[in-house]
């Protein structure tokens, strides 16, 4: 192995909409010399398994802004024209010139979406090493973000943020997305009454038959302040927010005094880039009126408190028990990363989307991928002959 | 004292907009039987001395909404047309039944707007006895608001919400404003950068010369966008809100990642009452993309709590060594409550308003008046002649 392959995805053009993955993505074929690269004190190579396909991504894909000398967080950071895509994932160490990292370690780590990153001295902080031991309980792509920031992201604002007391109802939009269905999940086994909207019939049958929601319905089908009133007559105390616009001002109106609004993701403004197009909120007197919290958060914030620890006991215990199901769209082939990326924007999907860069070679390093007990579905998109 | 004057001002149409003393409020000539009336366990009769007259009041006046079983935040509750408007004021006891009351006694209390308050039995709890020591060193009026729920809103909300930090900057809009003014010299005693927004010059001037903010602007004359880049050049740490609307909009495109918005009042929107009217926030993307928390609050959270210890410990202490500027509108007479009201909408005020029902009687429970040594400028509106 010295002279090997290193397609990447890069940015083509700014989407000013919903991204479309030839109109905005390329593929480039570059190779990398891994033997003769010369690594500075820290740097490592690493070989990309799997790479996390997160909403957040999308706010990267935008006009560079003036860099603000007190904004110095990196998920804000926007990729220039050209570049490769940034995000997270799982990968296999090929070189290393740190001390705290052998070749074949596994790591979740910021990655380009390429198949090996030359990781900078700066970038080593943000990395973790998965014990092999733990992949005899649950298989490696789990890493990619479900055990990781995936994870911690629902379990962590639900807690923090939205302060769940059994008893109370959640209300949660796009409630059938990842973040959705953890979110869902944990505050049913927290003891709240959970109500999911979402896009389809045949999700909200998985809300309600799968994932054991209190209520679900159809958004497409259904009024939303009549739903509300519905399925949620005591009214509203969390409101896990991914959509944003109409949808978080209605349900505004049904929230109760002293609600947690966890502001996750707006999905429903995300692709309209002229700020006179977004959706106007009426109502947000409510937030004094009703002492509301509405409240944003980085899952960055997270890492290193007592709730990252908790989530590492807990949560891991869930998945480990079947308490959570967890489904997963693997897309396999860094030819078909930027195409998983856009159908997160379409609202087919059901599961967790993940890209998987080499079918055999994850393979060969997932320990154990066929001893799983728990429930697991994982959709295989693009599979390669096998 | 047997039967004696007691009127009140009561609601007599419900505000569309701005609400006007003579259209929406009315004088009712009543009386009371103090010697005869007759007494349940724990009940009392006030003479109220004066009335805090508070922009949250504008909110009970309004169309009675379907009683939730959940919410029983008495402050939301609306009055009925041809009820007494309610309060809160500095009382004295005159009739108790009530054995930690005696006749005399001095109290913070939840009164009508009206002469005597018959006290039931469940709003006893509310009440606090406002100890006649502390008029050694303060006057009696600064317990119907600055030394109870104003300063404590003021404070609570900065330091609960706020968390503010060393260096920070704050932005208040509605500066000028009572709560503004105290957020203000709060955020400046703990170091803070204070920048206000007011609607005339006059008070520019107030806000820059008295109060030493370190800068302010007057928004009628400035576009907030162009001011806010000047004056707040490394962005918004703290938003305090009192005005909601387009300024809230502005104001979130400056805050820094982690801002906090304090929503205490929305006065821009306060008198808008078709939902429809009122102004669209499109730019709420940034409570995630920016982890801001906008939060809400009621002054009866902090009540028993250590931040109300803090505040009764620190804000004392700040009123008495003159550290605080504080100045109050009067309005004497019962008649003039409503007019003393409606003038907190029009923006003309630079101080605290008050209703004072009895000049001469106000002179004799206040102790102390004329010994007053810090900064205390007491405006009276309709004095009688004296």
């Amino acid at each position: 192995m010295t002279i090997v392959s290193n397609k990447g995805v890069i940015l083509k053009a700014i989407p000013k909409r919903t991204p479309k993955a030839d109109e905005h993505f390329g593929l480039v074929h570059r190779t990398i010399d891994i033997k003769n690269l010369n690594l500075e004190k820290n740097e490592l190579v690493l070989r990309n398994l799997y790479l996390s396909l997160d909403p957040y991504i999308r706010f990267t894909l935008k006009e560079p802004e003036p860099v603000q000398t007190d904004q110095t967080v990196p998920l804000k950071q926007s990729v220039p024209i050209g570049q490769v895509i940034s995000g997270f994932g799982v990968s296999e160490v090929v070189k290393t010139n740190n001390l705290n990292y052998e070749v074949g370690d596994l790591v979740h780590a910021p990655v380009g979406w390429e198949e090996y990153s030359h990781i900078k001295s700066s970038i080593v902080p943000a990395i973790t090493l998965i014990e092999k031991e733990s992949l005899k309980e649950v298989p490696l792509n789990y890493y990619a973000s479900l055990l990781k920031f995936g994870g911690l992201t629902s379990y962590a604002s639900l807690i923090a943020i939205g302060k769940p007391k059994k008893g109370e109802t959640i209300y949660i939009s796009a409630a059938a997305g990842f973040t959705g269905q953890m979110v869902g999940q944990i505050a049913k086994i927290k003891g709240l009454k959970v109500v999911g909207s979402t896009g389809s019939d045949e999700k909200v049958d998985f809300l309600l038959n799968e994932l054991k929601f209190d209520a679900a319905f159809n958004y497409k089908k259904n009024d939303l302040n009549t739903a509300l009133s519905k399925y949620c007559p005591n009214g509203i105390d969390i409101y896990y927010d991914n959509v944003g616009g109409e949808t978080l001002e209605v349900a505004i109106d049904h929230c109760n005094q002293f609600a947690r609004i966890i502001s996750c993701g707006m999905i429903s403004q995300y692709n309209i880039t002229n700020p006179k197009e977004k959706y106007g909120i009426k109502n947000l007197e409510n937030i004094f009126i009703k002492s509301i919290c509405m409240q944003g958060f980085l899952v960055i914030e997270y890492i290193g408190t007592e709730i990252e620890k908790d989530f590492e006991k807990e949560f891991f215990e869930w998945i480990k028990n079947g308490k959570i199901i967890y489904k997963e769209n693997v897309h396999v082939g860094i030819e078909n990363t930027a195409k998983g990326f856009v159908d997160l924007f379409n609202g087919n999907n059901i599961a967790y989307t993940l890209g998987a860069l080499d079918y055999d070679m994850i393979k060969s390093v997932t320990i154990n991928p066929h001893q799983i007990q728990f429930p697991y579905i994982a959709v295989i998109k693009h599979p390669p002959k096998i």
